[in-house]
């Protein structure tokens, strides 16, 4: 019997221990797209093979295996949910997504080939192409017969796109664009699908009609035929990387590649037979960042793509944790658990507490997408700008925290399974590797940041994309910093809960460290008080004279810090509400435990801030790292059950070693 | 021109900002063993090919690749320099230390294997045996002309080697030992030189002599004859691994393997040819744990590697981010340096801070190495068991800082190059993959830090390292908490610093934060008091009459903390007193800069709990913080010197696209 068996099931203060009913937490997580989801476990069932084959084979046989793979899902319909039913897709973007995320569940080079078929590429044609396109290329896309890429990062120009040097030219005598890669620094770089399978790519270049420079457009282009790359075409293998190998990364150079003017996907703006530019929205900037906003798909795939790859780890190291012994520690006899020592818990919990978190707030940033996406468009009558402003911010900063949770939370996880986590059938090896770069593409995480900022500061103002960092600090500087706290969704909510609350200015002193109302309303006091920081950082800085570039990069780390602190506002409250909607019982119960263990964790890891700006006495502080402890020691108990109810496919788990030893 | 080079060069408060000459920084860092360094930084670069080599063999092939650049560094002198002259050896155990530590420079299978080879094969047969022993097989070991392994983790046991199930049992009829594998638990496992190369083992087995069990002791074994597995031996691949695949990591069974009486290393017991068991340590724990401390030597040499593997990722991420252009924010007309934004700086500089910091703390534990194990045995007359003791600990916590600092810096070194980091030929993919055991191997991190806890607890009493958790805390708790914390070290240099600090028990309100003597008294402050409140934690549970083991498992992470408290301030006393003793000029300003910055984000990353304790305002803390972002800007355009200064050879650096863009 182990100390935790001992333990009493009704503590003094009439606590009862819950019992997780793993079916029931997994309908909760699965949602309304339980059905797709299970679809897509039962697919990875069916092709766990290629977890072998990815240690096995070549990279050139890896590469055709996972092509293999996704085209023959393609077929059970799991991945073109996202595209209209005249085109053979689902019509349900919702469901899109749900089965990407749980496609994260398994070998990660079919996930990404997936996105960037299906997302990058398809999504592009879909979004930013009109009827003609989607008529020519959909319904081979969905079915995977034709394969494509999305050619937007260049090797000088990651993060900012609006700055890529490739041009198309507008050839008014022809009728054609002319695509050329002025230098080796504007070749596309890092391309999924190009160096070996894709024979069409989205290109993005800066348009040119007759000598006058449009920004950024996206044209359809073929690049192979018949397998063979075409003329104007030069395509050179990325070669090897950390990880994702099943997919094929390539560079494209353009050498005044002719393409007809049919070729441009002309949803936002359009170039005239005879050379005239007609675009419904005039301004370029905004122009481009509404070309971009429609692509936000991709962002909270990846973000919901690191959360469930988290989960992988956890039920692999939750597993080993309540099997494997280290150590006579509290019985003599008998060599103690893992997840029976104080540090072990400490490690894996809070991780699986902030995964349920996660799980919960990108199940918001999905239903949000699938509103915005499933009503008018951009340009259309009807259409709510400020959503989709909003909708961004949210997909950004979730992708931000839920992939650096990945990178975090897989790295803990091997770490708590030892040197048998090392090997490469135990899983980590293939989870880090492919999961590494999820912090990079679809946006650099601190970038992506400074996106969620932005929204923040000028309260998601029809500008604010269009501004870079030089025009962003002048603007905010040019407003009272009142006005940039008022204009906040936040400072409504943090006066009412100051308002609420018992004991005015002091009622974070008072409150409850475990009612949910303290919780938020700290996390929503620092946001507040961060964002009003930033605002008067710059102002400070630019009334000083001060070149406006150098005032945001000595305040950029506030900038990103304001990001962090909005988003995990936004995952505790997406948290908090769905417990608050749950009828009473025993899965509750456990829930609750969870969030107030995620909550606590998280202002715990903060906590400095929070003494730094009056909001919490050591005293409490101590208090709270003690009732962290407390509440990983109650969810102890629940652990297995919390992670089986992943619903991660046994096929999944491999760990063979990790699985078996110390029963 | 930059906003860097638009700032003064002479500050208002009479700052002027140096120049690093790497040359003589580069000398600094060397040391004493220069020579040495410099000639494994000249075999990097004659085998630089084998970088690429382990991107494009098979594993098989790489393997005896790896294997065979082994052996010609070892025609060299490179890897032997820690073994007596009389057997081909240098006999400098410093200097076999600094080549380990340098060769991390470069392929990490290559170091690894030469770890297993020289440093644990060798190393066991050099401490653990006799002369017969090393007249048998140091001569042969040390040219690499046979190759052995190091059987001492088993499935079951890795962390708790006490318990080993493996058995040796003495039959003094045929005079010889009996091993044997009683389940697969107690298989051998992750041995490396095991699955293909190794012709001899040191064999870790539960002694049996008449039916009396005398604890692990360790067998010189021979595994394979001609390269061929003998019999009573079964032998089995660890398969792919997340990476230092150039090393065969195996697992081994052993059926009845008879080998002769002499095959015990008996170093520290014996067994007559009649089966009687002698031993000059009369206790089987403590026998056992100082077999264990002669082998100190891989604890050091690993804490070294991961250091050493972080010079690398820094060297590449800074001459990354002081060419890389993206985004304009100062000047419209050019896009900004990435090092050259706040949060870059301070991504990337308290890393090359904390690197140096960890350099010089490993060169203090590298040489009290030298000192001890160059003076009499363990067993010997005048041996310092209490220094033997106060080193194992000082090499366990350093390891543990060091190999973390590993996984932090490459981690934070390839996001902050972006797609090009993610690329194998820009070096992080391995680097990654191969240090990531670095936190497991040659001991847990966190159980290195239990043994750095206790013996912070104990004193270093003679009697600590045989006490289990639960002995401990039955132990501590039966001493008066004021006697444990008077008994350590940190207690009496606290006082002396408040004593010699104006301002009585307000010194840290009043001192410079640039004052050395306030950073080290903060962070003794924080040792003391964290081991009190253990000591004290410890107490209360045990009163209580609670289960000794359950205590200390929810005092885990107060023990775990005091332990990383210890140490953390070990590193910067080191940091402190090699910038002391430097002549004034460039480089002593550039190093107090670095020891500086190293010092205050240390003291800022646990402000919460300085806070907690009282010891930081939450204006100072602030303060902090601020001073923290301003001696990044002073390092920021002493960046590159700083990284050069690491001595990395270039073909060691790769990265052909992270060096050559944006020139």
């Amino acid at each position: 019997m182990t100390a935790q068996e001992q333990a009493p099931d009704v503590e003094a203060d009439g606590y009862v221990q819950p019992e997780v009913d793993v079916e029931a937490m997994r309908a909760l997580l699965d949602g309304r797209h339980r059905e797709v989801r299970d679809l897509v476990r039962t697919n990875l069932a069916e092709h766990a093979q290629v977890l072998l084959d990815q240690e096995q084979m070549t990279t050139a046989d890896f590469r055709e295996r996972v092509k293999d793979v996704v085209v023959t899902m393609a077929a059970t319909g799991q991945t073109g949910m996202g595209f209209p039913e005249e085109y053979g897709g689902g019509g349900d973007i919702g469901a899109s997504i749900a089965a990407f995320e749980t496609l994260a569940l398994g070998d990660l080079s079919v996930l990404v080939k997936v996105g960037v078929q299906f997302g990058l590429f398809g999504g592009a044609v879909l979004q930013l192409g009109t009827k003609p396109h989607h008529d020519a290329y959909l319904a081979d896309l969905v079915s995977g017969r034709t394969m494509g890429c999305f050619a937007m990062t260049e090797t000088g120009h990651g993060s900012n796109v609006q700055a890529l040097g490739t041009v198309a030219t507008y050839d008014v005598e022809a009728q054609e664009f002319v695509i050329t890669t002025p230098d080796d620094a504007s070749r596309k770089d890092y391309i999924g699908n190009a160096a070996a399978h894709a024979e069409l790519a989205v290109v993005f270049a800066q348009l040119d009609v007759a000598g006058e420079r449009h920004g950024v457009h996206a044209f359809v282009v073929r690049i192979r035929e018949g397998g063979e790359v075409v003329d104007g075409v030069r395509i050179e293998d990325c070669g090897p990387k950390m990880g994702l190998n099943g997919v094929d990364n390539g560079r494209i150079w353009f050498d005044g590649l002719r393409v007809p003017r049919t070729a441009l996907l002309n949803q936002f703006a359009e170039v005239t037979p005879e050379g005239r530019y007609l675009s419904p929205i005039d301004n370029p900037n905004k122009r481009f960042f509404t070309m971009l906003g429609t692509l936000v798909q991709g962002r909270v795939c990846v973000g919901g793509a690191g959360i469930n790859a988290s989960k992988v780890a956890l039920a692999i190291a939750i597993r080993y944790a309540v099997r494997r012994r280290q150590f006579e520690a509290t019985d003599p006899e008998q060599e103690q658990v893992l997840l029976d020592y104080g540090m072990h818990q400490r490690r894996l919990l809070p991780l699986v507490a902030r995964t349920y978190a996660l799980h919960f707030a990108q199940e918001v940033v999905a239903g949000q997408l699938h509103e915005v996406f499933s009503g008018p468009g951009p340009t259309e009558e009807g259409s709510d700008e400020h959503a989709r402003r909003m909708l961004e911010s949210r997909a950004a900063g979730t992708k931000a925290l839920g992939t650096w949770h990945a990178t975090r939370t897989i790295q803990e996880c091997r770490e708590a399974c030892g040197g048998a986590g090392y090997l490469s059938e135990n899983r980590f090896a293939a989870l880090k590797a492919d999961t590494d770069v999820f912090t990079t593409f679809e946006g650099d995480n601190h970038v992506l940041l400074q996106l969620v900022a932005k929204g923040l500061l000028t309260d998601y103002a029809g500008e604010f994309e269009e501004m870079d960092q030089l025009g962003m600090a002048r603007f905010v500087a040019g407003l009272a910093v009142d006005t940039v706290v008022e204009r906040t969704a936040v400072h409504k909510l943090v006066q009412s809960v100051r308002d609420l609350l018992p004991g005015g200015d002091t009622w974070d002193q008072e409150a409850g460290l475990l009612d949910p109302n303290y919780q938020l309303a700290m996390l929503r006091f620092r946001e507040e008080h961060m964002i009003g920081g930033v605002a008067r950082r710059l102002k400070r800085g630019i009334d000083q004279k001060e070149n406006a570039g150098a005032v945001f990069s000595r305040v950029q780390d506030h900038v990103i810090a304001a990001a962090r602190a909005h988003t995990e506002r936004l995952v505790l409250e997406a948290f908090v509400a769905k417990t608050a909607e749950l009828p009473d019982g025993d899965l509750k119960v456990a829930l609750n435990l969870l969030c107030d263990l995620h909550a606590l964790s998280t202002i715990e890891a903060d906590r400095a801030w929070f003494m730094e700006h009056g909001r919490l006495s050591s005293t409490r502080s101590k208090a709270i790292s003690r009732e962290v402890n407390a509440l990983c020691r109650k969810v102890r108990p629940l652990a297995r059950p919390l992670v089986d109810a992943f619903g991660v496919p046994e096929e999944m788990l491999r760990s063979p070693e990790l699985m078996a030893w110390g029963d």
